[in-house]
């Protein structure tokens, strides 16, 4: 059986129109699939509101007590509810989760080393054969950037992440393909022209590609990850762009 | 099977040793179980920290589009969130729910009369055969007081009717025990003194205790929901304290 599992950026759920136009794409993919979501601004927006001040590190949120109540609070509740209400309404079955529900993934903090991200999550354990029990019923879940550390604490997540090790435990029941949307339409052959997309790319293409420099920057960590899930069993990772889901565009990277 | 609802107010959830103490009483209770929470203060102080104000009606609360952001983030999110990673931290595999979720209470928005209460659902629908599935497989449920339209929108939900409603569904595959825990121990024969619960009432007890002034204000409405629910199909009822959960002590509410 056939699994495809969508991760979107935060950014997208925070325009009515964009969201809705993705739940209905979304909607229309056929078969199993699970959406993951990242968090977006609407954590920052409301912790500033809230007198909590954001801190970043490398691009990353630092995520003290009071952030984490703030993260738990929007990822958890606002966004994860608004697009879960959202699908059900298009008729998808779709099921709210964090990492803590049904201990679907845990994670450990992540250890002080030259940063104290704070209650940052490193995942440690996917528990999946409830969550394909779930789905191979009907149910779509919808994953929240969340985790859980077990010992009663919710843990930041990056949703990249989620993304990767739900789609890597999810192997074992699904043949699972991965999407991640991001702003372009795929891996560019020429950053300049948002038409030049790389169709496929295979392991030796993507060495290939570094050397020449046609592939370089953020999108090397990038796709070391897409390999990095297909060999742990995922069958295919695509990139594209979130209005292109359901269109059999943007990059497929294969084994 | 037999299947334990417990009802918990929103500001049990607000201290933290009171908190622990509920999860910690909650996780010893043997077989199949279900916790509903209420929504408490936390939602009244994010609210006034984020410049929206609180309307009250009837000791009801007024749910506009703002307040329905803030419900959704606080019941949905930190508070639901916060007794789940607990739940798990002393081995409880917690599922934390709205009614959204796996679209298993649909409700309608309010119509309005004398008061506009705004985005405020009174339950229509409860699908409760995914939720049985899930609970005889172990799963307890975390239910936060919140429901849907089936239309895109989540509706905030009484605590009370959402246990109620739970119970009333899940009666058709479980033998279930539905406990609200309130602020006194449980029926008192003399408002007095905390100490003359009355351990079991009939409908009969009750309309003779009605009659001659025993039971009386608010208490009245509480027992005539513990009796739709028993006549909908629900074993029995109990009202108790929070801290006495597990006990088997309090008021038993049977046919």
């Amino acid at each position: 059986m056939k699994l495809t599992i969508i991760k979107v950026g935060g950014q997208i759920v925070e325009e009515p129109e964009t969201l809705q136009q993705l739940l209905s794409d979304f909607s229309k993919i056929e078969g199993n699939k699970v959406l993951v979501h990242g968090g977006g601004r609407a954590a920052t927006r409301i912790a500033s509101q809230l007198g909590i001040e954001s801190k970043m590190v490398n691009g990353r949120r630092v995520t003290d007590a009071a952030m984490l109540d703030v993260v738990t609070m929007v990822y958890g509740g606002l966004v994860n509810k608004k697009i879960v209400a959202g699908l059900q309404s298009l008729g998808v079955n779709a099921l709210g989760l964090t990492g803590a529900d049904m201990n679907y993934m845990r994670s450990d903090k992540r250890p002080v080393k030259d940063v104290d991200y704070g209650f940052v999550g490193d995942v440690k354990e996917v528990n999946s054969d409830l969550l394909a029990d779930l789905i191979s019923k009907g149910i779509v879940p919808v994953l929240a950037p969340l985790t859980h550390d077990g010992k009663g604490n919710m843990l930041n997540t990056n949703a990249d992440t989620i993304a990767a090790e739900a789609a890597k435990a999810l192997a074992k029941h699904f043949e699972v393909t991965l999407v991640y949307c991001f702003e372009k339409k795929g891996v560019l052959r020429d950053a300049e022209n948002d038409d030049s997309v790389i169709p496929t790319i295979n392991k030796t293409d993507f060495e290939k590609y570094v050397a020449d420099g046609t592939i370089q920057g953020g999108m090397i960590p990038k796709l070391e990850n897409a390999f990095d899930a297909i060999s742990s069993g995922v069958k295919q990772v695509v990139i594209t762009k979130s209005d292109e889901i359901g269109k059999n565009s943007g990059t497929t990277i294969v084994e």
